[in-house]
């Protein structure tokens, strides 16, 4: 009825796949390992009650009112000491804005560096709300192929040179929606191919803190030697998503130009929320509670792991990750992940087909399972059903 | 250095000349009528907290967990039934979402209907916030005269036939930055000119329940008449802006493509503020607390139009707000409020000149006075300041 007035990006813009498979898998007796939820029983309630209460006694009525666009100072500090501690890196609290969850920071970093057309690298395949969000300011997307160690050199090196990007959006570590990890040794070699191009570097990484493994943390590509690299980063995983709290590290000028559209954006994030994380921060010990989440997690994905290894045929391939939420699954070529769902839903087991995190492809033959929200009990079981599902296409 | 790599509609969106000055005004010695902060003496911190501590027992994980882009139900069901009640509106929670603040509201109908150089009407003067939220869609805006009583009518026909606006926002209810309320045969007349047109009405409404007097609530322009209307609305001038929670009403299909902007967006406003304002709402009187708001806005208001009546040369004129925030100071023809700001800021006196709520105009002679974050006492010997800068320019 309003066809006339709408813009042509929102109508290019896709409504979110996985909200959409989210309704249909929240009937009661299916096993989905469609969505992409922490487990509840990570977030540390009772030291947020703690917190609240003493926020509310402690700031008054500063909780609640009007604040600054570029985030509370005390948060910021925490975000700033902790990346100076962990990787060394020269920034002060002028080099960080909060935003609205991890998803407005690629809205915002869309405003204002995504113009109509321009090409956008992103891993084949890439998360679907970085394809959404710049979709909404009519990206190019250019997509290079994603390997068990990283971006592939190769076609890396090829997209550079044919389709000159401005920018390129990775996600390192226990990538979504694959959880695979880039090596040390890619790392390297990606930076020596970009390092001299008219590129800026965003990486986004919600997952990294969670990793399975003793090994140590890998640094970011390029890390502390250039001005063109951004960082994402998030409460979402390791504190709660529901406070919607995530974070842009970059050169203060590219901060600045944030903070414009920030503005322009919603004035400024939940400043309530941004008190109660920053408390909580401040009081508890973060490394600890990242531990349990790593144990929890850590436990689930080896159920499902080792589920798949008991019950897939053969010829179905499936990542093995180190950390984050997530493991992707290629089908004999050839085959349908969508219609692998029909069959799964049948079953009462979901998962998210392959489709949406390519740019402008269907019918793939890989889908994306989540397993941080289901106990280890229940994986097995889903992974039972899923195997059924498979002998039927 | 990043020059390159921004975008068009980043470079031409100015920085919140507001969010500027209150940098420059927030020095203790400095009276600032400049902001547009609710009294947080206003906010129901008591409530607040028994509702936090409420929320936390009764929905545990839930409050920190993922949620959906709509918005809580519980909430957008309190909006619907308060209009339903108050203007006998036919609608349902699916005509809302919630947003983060108002903001979002306009940065989000700036992603569905706002096209590169699309027409876009508003009032003369504007608020700001809009003009830049829509100036990042490169909105080519088409300013309307206000007079007292609303729309200058004549000036209005003109408009529509000459740049046939595919938009107009409107703030009918105690303006920003005018304080001015449109009368209900004006907005009869607006609507008469409206109404066959091909275009969407935006009405914002943040300041419409702080009415000083007992005069009838006045209904929007076309309510309950057409499905081109959409309304905006928030808490954060009734209960606490730093939420930042908002909502748009509007038809269903509508609110589905702006659900789809959202997700890309910010995926959901923070869940926690949702569960938190929607338990307030539901075990308080919110209308006994929009009576106290109301008693002391209305005070402060009193404070600063008898001190402009006591202090000012009579050939200052000033709006009489009969509720809202703001009044809205017209100097004579030729003078600079821009002028006068810089001497006010050396009597220690501070207000928003007129320039950022006009397309295209600088050095205008208006002003915007706030009243809401002053005692009176203080309202008085600002605008005692104020009178003696007068003097100077």
């Amino acid at each position: 009825m309003f066809e006339n007035y709408y813009t042509e990006r929102i109508k290019n813009t896709p409504s979110s796949f996985i909200r959409e498979i989210l309704k249909v898998t929240q009937r009661p007796e299916i096993i989905s390992f469609a969505g992409g939820l922490p487990n509840p029983i990570s977030f540390p309630q009772e030291e947020l009650k703690v917190s609240m209460n003493r926020i509310a006694d402690k700031y008054g009525a500063k909780i609640y009112q009007y604040s600054t666009t570029m985030g509370l100072e005390s948060l910021r500090e925490f975000i700033a000491e902790r990346y100076k501690k962990i990787w060394g890196m020269d920034i002060t609290i002028d080099n960080i804005i909060i935003t609205t969850g991890s998803q407005q920071a690629l809205d915002l970093l869309g405003k204002v560096f995504v113009g109509d057309n321009d090409k956008i690298m992103v891993e084949k395949p890439s998360y679907l709300g970085l394809l959404q969000a710049f979709c909404l300011y009519r990206a190019d997307f250019v997509q290079t192929k994603l390997d068990d160690d990283g971006l592939n050199i190769e076609d890396l090196e090829k997209t550079m040179s044919e389709h000159k990007p401005k920018l390129a959006y990775l996600i390192p570590n226990f990538q979504n929606p694959t959880g695979l990890t880039y090596t040390k040794e890619n790392r390297q070699a990606v930076f020596d191919v970009i390092k001299d191009k008219d590129m800026l570097l965003i990486q986004d990484d919600p997952y990294g803190e969670l990793r399975f493994t003793d090994d140590e943390r890998i640094p970011y590509i390029g890390m502390n030697q250039t001005k063109k690299n951004i960082y994402l980063g998030s409460f979402s995983k390791i504190v709660t998503p529901g406070m919607r709290l995530g974070y842009i590290i970059a050169d203060k000028e590219i901060i600045k130009m944030v903070e414009t559209a920030k503005q322009a954006s919603d004035l400024h994030s939940n400043i309530f929320g941004q008190y109660l994380i920053s408390d909580y921060l401040h009081n508890n010990d973060l490394d600890k509670h990242i531990e349990k989440i790593k144990k929890l997690y850590k436990s689930q994905a080896d159920a499902m792991i080792n589920s798949m290894d008991k019950y897939f045929p053969k010829n179905i391939k499936y990542t093995r990750p180190k950390g984050g939420m997530f493991t992707w699954v290629t089908l004999p070529e050839g085959k349908s992940s969508t219609e692998l769902f029909n069959k799964a839903i049948k079953k009462n087991v979901a998962f998210v087909p392959g489709d949406p995190f390519y740019v402008n492809c269907s019918n793939v033959n890989t889908l994306r399972l989540n397993y941080t929200n289901a106990d280890t009990q229940t994986i097995e079981e889903g992974i039972k059903r899923l195997a059924e599902a498979l002998k039927e296409i």
